[in-house]
């Protein structure tokens, strides 16, 4: 409590991102990519003229946002950049949401989007998922300033196929639809395709997880130009130069190598799927996953337990300490080896 | 207008920041340094173990905020880093400055503030500077939100002493009083000893003028740890991990590398007086500057007119096209051959 912060930030409860460790762990509760970033990455940074990063670098990325544009097959205007897609979001909550209805949203889904209704004053109303633990699209109704959801979803891992969102697109067409699309790249159906139908429509991408950068902080959205100058507009209003020269080349150059991007996400979608079917026989409740991550009940302990025990295995998974998601463990997809390791220390601590 | 938008985006008029001409200019528009970085930050990028970037960075940035720590005789705790000092700008805004009064502010300062305060629906109240152009500190009085300003301040050149901020200090304790210090490395005074003394104190810098690194956006806030809580709890409803691994780790190597810091600096401050002699010499004048620009007027021609000659020399200054400015140029200081060429070309365009 202070007299000098702005009324609402007393109210703020800030997103708390996963542990990032100190020590050497086994670390699979970030959802981080085991695939170094593409090799031309490296070229950029052994080339890098360090004599450029005395000037400002370009406030719009053009180059960035056009290597998007080819990659999606859209137009520049189409495509906006930022630092990391949770800026991404964070800019578009504060263009598009701030009407005077409630957002609506999945009760469970990404939790940084209730942080971000609390920091811009946007009323929320969340919306089950069903029994399968889906984003129950039909739920979406009524009066609203905009619907925001991930797709895959998490943590729970289960993505819509195109034909949903284009139903769900259909009859919503008064506010911004918002697809966080993080995780599509690992089996989900993207969006974008959709973008010319509905100028609604909005789709948020990120490097951190298909193109291994997380440590780089890029992220981007795509959509009518309509919504891209919306985003603008409070992008400039925020901040002219969000990502630095370095990130916006070795964004650049992680795009340009479409064989070594298509290599790793197969490479984790295959491990994924070993490591799902090691699960399942070993007695664990898997929820079908179109990301680089499990999610993982336990039908026999606490998954509180399970998450102790790894770690003193040096394993580090996700755990969720809130009542609909006590009982699971988030564990992102990690190498061979190290999925191995981990079925390993589960077999030891006795999990199943 | 868009009805996609959230209403107050329609009144947005985003910064305009200075141009980032593609073809090859003599660059004196955006107040860059002219010196590289410190040789410690090619060792970053060239050494940098690319794997790495898979990870996430330290979403609190603890190594560089202990750098600052040291380098400013402060707490850790007394430290927040951000995405470029305009995005520490932006969260201090909204941190400190949405109570129910207007915030203060010279009437010719960073033009960057008055858009904040549109983004946050934040009131302002504009003090006209003195008549020496400088920023009038008596003038902050009456009920008020906050407190902002540049010292020294931008675009004009001028610093206040630290016994002149003492005493705006004592006399304003109820709200955030924020010290832009952008240029105070090169002749002013920080306010940063006074933070022990005043917890509504709140002192901004950046890397992208002393330190030669506005490539890689970092900026930094000293103050209270009651303010730096403030301020992170904003960050984290906004975005976990502004700063990306390699601007940390540059920030780092920065800060370590004082000889060539103060090398830099005051090259720059050499530069900046021999060409406030040269500018004297031929008839201009030239407000006195604490900063890496000089404010310059004619008294024989409009600014507007010297600005295009000596874009068609070659050269880009900055021209701020308003009533109150419309007579000066804001000049950069780049190296002594980039300050040798300007004086050479307006000897050929006849300004005077």
């Amino acid at each position: 409590m202070s007299q000098f912060w702005s009324p609402g930030v007393h109210q703020l409860t800030p997103y708390v991102p996963g542990e990032q460790p100190r020590q050497k762990l086994i670390k699979l509760n970030t959802n981080e990519n085991p695939w170094p970033p593409a090799p031309g990455v490296e070229r950029v940074l052994r080339n890098f003229e360090i004599e450029r990063l005395r000037r400002y670098p370009d406030p719009e990325a053009s180059m960035l946002r056009e290597a998007l544009a080819r990659e999606y097959s859209v137009a520049p205007e189409q495509v906006f950049v930022g630092n990391g897609s949770d800026e991404v979001l964070a800019l578009a909550f504060q263009a598009f949401f701030l009407h005077d209805a409630p957002l609506l949203m999945p009760e469970i889904s990404y939790s940084f989007y209730p942080v971000y209704c609390r920091l811009y004053g946007v009323e929320q109303r969340t919306i089950p998922l069903d029994e399968q633990w889906r984003v129950d699209l039909d739920g979406f109704e009524g009066e609203h300033a905009g619907i925001v959801f991930a797709n895959p979803n998490a943590p729970t891992g289960h993505g819509h196929d195109l034909e949903s969102i284009k139903k769900l697109l259909q009859r919503m067409r008064e506010r911004v639809v918002l697809i966080d699309e993080a995780y599509a790249d690992f089996g989900g159906e993207s969006a974008v395709p959709l973008i010319d139908d509905h100028p609604n429509l909005l789709v948020t991408g990120t490097f951190s997880k298909s193109r291994s950068l997380a440590g780089l902080r890029i992220g981007f959205a795509i959509g009518s130009s309509e919504l891209i100058e919306g985003l603008d507009r409070v992008k400039n209003s925020f901040n002219s130069y969000p990502l630095d020269m370095i990130a916006i080349e070795a964004g650049i150059a992680a795009l340009a190598d479409r064989d070594y991007y298509e290599h790793c996400r197969r490479a984790v979608m295959a491990t994924r799927e070993h490591t799902r079917q090691a699960l399942e026989a070993m007695g664990f409740e898997v929820l079908p996953s179109q990301t680089n991550f499990l999610f993982v009940r336990s039908t026999h302990q606490p998954a509180a337990d399970i998450f102790a025990a790894l770690r003193e295995h040096g394993i580090l998974v996700r755990h969720f300490n809130t009542e609909q998601l006590n009982d699971f463990l988030r564990i992102s997809i990690g190498s061979e080896a190290e999925m191995q390791a981990l079925i390993e220390a589960l077999g030891e601590i006795g999990a199943r």
